[in-house]
């Protein structure tokens, strides 16, 4: 399930570790994993033209309900991560993205963390509510990577 | 999995909701909750007489290896929460602790997240290794509630 | 000015440090002691009756304009925290706060940090706007302790 | 002491506002501009060829003592950030930094934040040490720009 598929659209995003988001382990603490999701997730709906911001304002919010973690190897301070996006999972009120997110600097291509999330959609109210027919079709149409 | 067993030992663990860990949304961030897992698990381990802070110290590092999460309800600033943690599982080298966080007021009972997370028990140089004899009795002993 | 006065008002908090909130210097990171300030100025607008997840349903915001903070000695992993908490400054527009924050465990009474915050009042559109007078006599009759 | 001087050398850092630093009122939570100072810092130094990362495991570190923050106006999420840098004042045992964060999108050139920190020399043990001499004259030489 954390595996990503080759022919799934992915997209990429580079981050630096900051200071901050280390603990006196050495390494970076777990939970802030999953806020480099949330950055990845971002820039996935972004590249397809659906910023998230516009849709929260819009009345659309995405909640997380589940998230799943495996932590491989530790990122440390000031290492260059890579957070590649996929989506999963397209269901009129749910969505699971997949995570893979590697290390680029100083060890390339270190695996470190597999994830995945699953959001629901809510109204402003905090009642599920399903995606609007435009991205709904936006985004099954973006599962999937184009045929070369 | 994630459903607590009535015959585990549990603690509880007290806390309230910070301004911090609210996001724009109004709820506390969905990464919070590791956190507070981590607070739980600490107090588990504290009330056996096993203090991190000095394990630690004596060169066993506990690392998170895997972690789920489900979100039932969201959590908001200045509620009063309630972690409830018990292992889930014990091994040489690897704990599994569950966690059910639980609204205390307003709403008192309400179930927020489920959670479990694994550790890895590590050395200072971040290799396995296996948790020290009389922890792991300790752990075991201390995984089942005392018959009444 | 960031000394604590005898004859303001002090409310404490009490917390323990949490692991997520420490960095790889082994300390807790700097950032978090303004979490802790919040904590501290939220326990004391309580104390006095105006529980301000309250005052911001009501509609009135109230914004850091301003920080200052002097780091003394460090926190660490799972030290018991005690911050005190005083109103330096009332203002029909703005609060200054001060805070003392001290070590109780394990060298207790070792000061950590001293800080101010001033907070500024919002309306929900974010406009600056007067404290409603009901509060603004409560904080100035708060800021002083009473005479023994 | 908090206006940015245009002798100074200044190098700049950008970055995109996460979800997960956003708080209830709808804006960046206060304590998040530090970790964005501390980004700033650290591209300053690998900028002038001093990763901090290298500092730290050659036995040098920097620890905040002294921090102050004026919040002119909240930066939101999905806003793109700028982070400018410079050295405000240097010491044998003390550098003072001095931060100018503005927004860049979507209103640019807003300014949010002005800051200073002040970090002190420490050696592995904690104990406030000397900046190493060809650190401390590179520190020298790159606080001010080159004349045109």
């Amino acid at each position: 399930m954390m595996v990503k598929s080759a022919n799934l659209r992915h997209t990429t995003s580079t981050l630096r570790v900051r200071y901050a988001e280390t603990d006196q382990m050495g390494f970076v603490y777990h939970s802030h994993y999953l806020v480099w999701c949330d950055v990845g997730r971002t820039d996935f709906l972004r590249e397809l033209g659906a910023v998230y911001a516009e849709l929260e304002r819009d009345g659309l919010l995405l909640a997380v309900t589940e998230a799943q973690l495996r932590y491989h190897a530790p990122a440390r301070y000031d290492d260059i991560i890579r957070v590649e996006t996929w989506l999963e999972r397209v269901q009129s009120r749910m969505l699971t993205f997949g995570y893979e997110i590697v290390r680029v600097e100083p060890e390339p291509g270190q695996r470190l963390v597999t994830a995945t999330t699953t959001l629901i959609a809510l109204d402003r109210q905090g009642r599920p509510r399903t995606l609007p027919p435009d991205l709904l079709s936006l985004l099954r149409n973006a599962q999937y990577a184009a045929q070369p």
